[in-house]
């Protein structure tokens, strides 16, 4: 798990670094000596100032009270694979997490750390992405700081025709997410969209390897616009888009919005690997923007137009045309006709 | 497209290496002094001496005719790109070849080249695999010199789900093959067996990389036995094989079957794209050794039992079960029912 391409930076805390900080957030608000943080981690007072400065240049706020000891007054907001797996109770997903300040693709990285067998539920996440990738070849704007970008890698034990079902759990695990850590009310747009207030705020990108009769692996690549500000947007974009920031007014803590995310996933894909896709779809459903709306979905030169009626077991889409033949739609853009 | 393990050794043979036995093709039996080769390479009659000698090396052989020049008597048998192209009239597939020497498996090489961007039609072929690789995670036995392994390189514009049809087109171009070069009958047994007199000559492994609205590529990994001996066959395999040569009792050229193969799937490839799977579906089902059969079909822990009845779209065997429900079959090991 160390071949990484060369423009990627991996956010390491060292585990004697990140000790002190479970330390810290025992005393919230306390001092702690640096005879007692060295007692504790069973190195020298110089050794603990070296891990301080670490913890500093990372972006912990630490202040040196002379004669009393240190005082964790803020963490940073970055997402650093130890703050999201604390706390977290996950089964599978998240087993593992990488953390990159920057990469240029977390569904490369990914894609690479399951060809080397990386097992599955780990989760690869970036502060930022140069080439971020959005569907059928598509750029994903992926400013630093400010929104989640992550890659899971998935072993689900089924047929390949089964892997568009993935789609469907991103989709309703990122709306719970908004759910529980917003008031907004989020939105699924076939094929993978969620829209809040009809503008995007979160877009899937879902690849695989696989044989025939054989899914090697299936990275399920999110992006969410959490908090993205106006001007960070190109003045061009396909689809309206914003961020949770932008339509809440509220900033949203991305850790616990990581943390959140990483759990509901992992409880819709324990559900779905026991019980299949019938109540995902039904979550998925209850959430859709689009049943009983009349759309055109393009793809490539053709175009069809109907009234969506349902989602089928392989995740087309189900469309009745005019005539009342039911179509279904396995890829392609949709807009709403009025 | 430089990217290789360290255990793979590419057959790279000098374009003006090439020239040479091109030279001598044109002249059948005949002499080319040293002074005529130089001229027509633009090389001093010591650098065409050294040219000699790397051919030589490859494991041509040349004679050399004191103070008269220079006589191809034999070329080796071995796999050679130059070899293989040379004569090849296909509009997609083998527009590149690589040869190998050795590697672990052509399949994963064809893999990574498919990430790099490999053109569509490329093939990768080598003389031995220490890790060929059989269908879910199999080994595929291949030694050295006698057989072909070979990967290409798709990149069709179809949703994934279509992916498995390609199967149908590895096992009716090898089948045409072996029809053209050799007197046997072959039979294909489903999902990707070649037989012939009831034993394995040929198995697939197809694998992709996609998008779930797009394949990004396919690799096709076709084996065929073509002059294995009965002792290169470990004494224990899941089926029983055989090769070209055991059945046939004549040794085949392998320059000459793997052109005639590329050929064949350029065809078949090139009609797909055109018409659809209808017309290759023809072709395989006329070819089928288990249309009309009772089957029975194990997968992990599931069996059924039927009669073959069809193939479906997307790659399934259709069988019919003793109360008359047809029933798809998309993955497994077949057995034919006495």
């Amino acid at each position: 798990m160390k071949e990484f391409p060369e423009q990627s930076t991996i956010i390491d805390v060292h585990s004697k670094d990140w000790k002190i900080i479970e330390l810290f957030r025992k005393k919230p608000g306390g001092i702690i000596s640096g005879e007692e943080l060295g007692g504790a981690l069973d190195i020298s007072r110089t050794a603990v100032w070296k891990h301080i400065r670490t913890l500093q240049e990372i972006g912990y706020q630490i202040e040196a009270l002379p004669s009393q000891g240190y005082r964790l007054l803020n963490s940073p907001d970055i997402l650093i694979a130890e703050e999201i797996s604390s706390g977290l109770v996950t089964g599978t997903i998240g087993r593992k997490i990488l953390c990159f300040k920057n990469t240029d693709s977390t569904n490369r990285i990914a894609f690479k750390l399951g060809e080397q067998g990386a097992e599955e539920g780990t989760v690869v996440i970036a502060e930022e992405q140069s080439r971020g990738k959005g569907r059928l070849g598509r750029q994903w704007e992926s400013p630093s700081g400010v929104n989640l970008y992550c890659s899971i890698i998935l072993r689900p034990p089924l047929m390949p025709v089964k892997a568009p079902q993935c789609t469907f759990l991103s989709a309703v695990a990122v709306s719970q997410t908004i759910e529980t850590t917003t008031t907004l009310i989020p939105r699924i747009k076939w094929p993978n969209d969620v829209l809040v207030n009809g503008m995007k705020v979160s877009g899937m990108l879902n690849e695989m390897s696989a044989e025939m009769e054989k899914i090697n692996f299936i990275i399920l690549g999110i992006g969410v616009n959490i908090n993205m500000r106006r001007e960070q947007f190109p003045p061009q974009l396909r689809h309206p888009a914003s961020s949770l920031f932008l339509e809440s007014g509220k900033p949203v803590n991305r850790i616990e919005f990581t943390r959140a995310l990483l759990t509901c996933f992992d409880s819709l894909y324990e559900s779905y690997l026991r019980k299949g896709i019938g109540p995902i779809r039904e979550q998925w459903l209850s959430r859709s923007a689009l049943t009983g709306r009349r759309i055109r979905v393009s793809f490539q030169e053709s175009e069809a137009v109907g009234i969506v009626v349902g989602l089928d077991d392989d995740g087309a889409l189900l469309i009745q045309g005019d005539g009342g033949k039911i179509e279904k739609i396995l890829a392609g853009d949709v807009s709403i006709v009025e």
